[in-house]
């Protein structure tokens, strides 16, 4: 939770969301969601738990009180919760940690109920738990009950996204003047790393920074190796900071001196195919339109078939999470939503260009949370 | 997989740890291992895939080609191996994810046997992707199939150790001038991470730094706060560092000032534990003795109730993986095996104390990959 908030601001910012987990519990037909540590159990709770080998998993339901299984040595953490828990706790020795599942899960009235869990984050050690707890219980995926919250952010949530991008961007104008030829990608989001931490972001970044030069760029997930800039490479960097939990995720190019003419195309087509997607973001508009958007432009230039991954995806406490903006996704833009939209063209062996934004859907249309120059930047 | 190593002695390695896993999988009555994406699947291919909405699943058995479920855009990165893998990719449409998991399920003969998957890093996503494809396979614990070959380290793993271990070592002596009165913990916290990745560690640290000062130095798993270091107070660095992959993890104490009568002696019982737990370590004998050898110097002391956890946890990929330095853990030490010994005193509302070697099981004895000073440093 936002270190900016009072403690009465967070504890009812979080007792609202459990009124509407409730509301969302009812909607999809759930007795209880159970989740793990995450990003989820930090919305829910106001705490930080990483995810280890002791599983940590809250019970969400209708009508008991939030109920946190976690192992002893966390219970001074639990303790300060800025909402009230019901706490079970298991110490060191493995034979403990059943029991105290399965008192949780009596507390809870799980039983022979439904129970929504997250497919993307709850692991087989804790299912495995829950389901020695309560064998009877159906444990199904509880992601769209718990996306129904998470998509909409408050102002403050976005407060703190602003803020992320506003590390995010001033840490690229502060690395930019390191990138010349020579340099390795790993050097450049070495430093990069570090001047977004100056600046004040979490140190646990979004995502590792993808800086790729030259052909490397045409990988959608390159990793920074060992190459050594060029004249006439691309440089990508697809970077993020956090702030308080929450994400920025862009994507900016530019060359060492002139590409050759076809890349400084598809750097073009790419900007025009973001454009065009910003453009259409509006409340009730689908996810699948903003995909169409971006995706028709990249089509009409002729390269359909090197644009090989979606536009774009939601933005958070999760660097992906819903919506996801997916030609398939009917789902309707709604106040609130945050994703980025980020369209590219790759060319193996070549070079590759991909231009990213985090856009908000205001009552008026899409909102870009970053500001900087999306033109090819020639260094 | 090192970036020192060559690729034909990078592809050898794998290759041997392929027999040994084929080994494995006899003596653990497993038909398949299915490993999604993180530390084991980057030990058993060379690639790394970020653990995402889009599953990723190695199956690796006694007689298929080891076949790996990916998303399409990930293709370039999977022909890069340096072992030949049979791929199954899927696209962005959600309709292709159950085909492909199919398709490599069958390839690889899953039908209706037993399949070890990792419950620590394996998904409910990936559980019932594989649940679909082979409904008639058993799903158990292949933890210790796979932990029998990474627990032990080969040379090139301990020099990745070794080097993760100097990088933070020097980050530290880096980080030390700047802990003076009224810096905040999350300031320091932010300075060492920069002077690790300035030394050369990959960007994905092991864990983030705990630095607690003062009070927040007896909550165990603490996180960096706004809180400013005050004369007197005890100051805790638990941090590490990552060298291709390899994992560092240490524990430092010190104080600004003198501390007060009883903070010094907790962090001196605290290093004859340490040193105690060092001592004990030798092939043949248990993990358990090594917790009882720190822990009775601490009850001896008077404080056992107040060492809250066990003495330690082993160390390679990941930062909490076997063998685990439990009373309960009868398993017998051996060559080649690295695990942290880390005993810790806590006292509530004051502070806390904890030291933490990161230890390699040689034919005589243990060794620390750790040289620097484990006394109280007075700033």
């Amino acid at each position: 939770m936002p270190a900016t908030e009072s403690a009465p601001e967070e504890a009812a910012a979080i007792s609202r969301r459990h009124v509407r987990l409730r509301e969302s519990l009812a909607e999809h037909d759930l007795h209880a969601l159970a989740v793990n540590a995450g990003p989820s159990l930090s919305y829910l709770t106001g705490l930080n738990f990483h995810i280890s080998e002791r599983p940590v998993v809250l019970f969400m339901t209708a009508s008991a009180r939030p109920t946190l299984v976690l192992p002893e040595l966390e219970i001074q953490k639990a303790k300060s919760a800025p909402v009230e828990l019901d706490l079970f706790t298991y110490g060191e020795g493995l034979e403990t940690w059943g029991t105290a599942f399965q008192a949780a899960a009596e507390h809870a009235g799980i039983d022979n109920n439904a129970v929504g869990v997250e497919p993307g984050c709850m692991r087989v050690l804790e299912l495995r738990f829950l389901e020695s707890a309560a064998p009877g219980a159906r444990y199904i995926s509880g992601e769209a009950c718990m996306a129904a919250l998470r998509m909409l952010k408050d102002d403050e949530e976005l407060s703190q996204m602003q803020r992320a991008t506003e590390i995010a961007e001033i840490g690229l104008q502060n690395t930019l003047p390191f990138v010349e030829e020579g340099v390795t990608e790993k050097e450049i989001a070495g430093r990069l790393i570090a001047n977004m931490l100056q600046l004040g972001s979490e140190g646990e970044l979004p995502f590792q920074p993808i800086i790729a030069f030259g052909a490397n760029s045409a990988n959608p997930h390159a990793v920074p190796t060992d190459y050594a800039l060029q004249r006439g490479d691309l440089v990508l960097f697809d970077w993020g900071a956090n702030s308080n939990g929450y994400f920025s995720d862009l994507t900016r190019m530019f060359s060492l001196g002139e590409p050759d003419d076809e890349l400084r195309r598809i750097v073009e087509i790419v900007g025009q195919a973001n454009e065009a997607g910003r453009s259409a973001v509006a409340p009730g508009t689908t996810a699948g339109s903003i995909d169409d958007a971006t995706r028709s432009v990249i089509k009409e230039a002729g390269y359909a078939e090197r644009f090989v991954h979606r536009t774009g995806h939601g933005l958070g406490l999760e660097v992906h999470e819903p919506p996801y903006i997916r030609a398939d996704n009917t789902r309707a833009l709604e106040v609130g939503m945050t994703f980025t939209i980020e369209p590219g063209i790759y060319l193996p062996g070549r070079g590759g260009a991909r231009i990213e934004d985090d856009m908000v859907v205001t009552p008026s249309g899409g909102r870009s949370l970053s500001s900087i120059s999306r033109q090819l930047g020639i260094l």
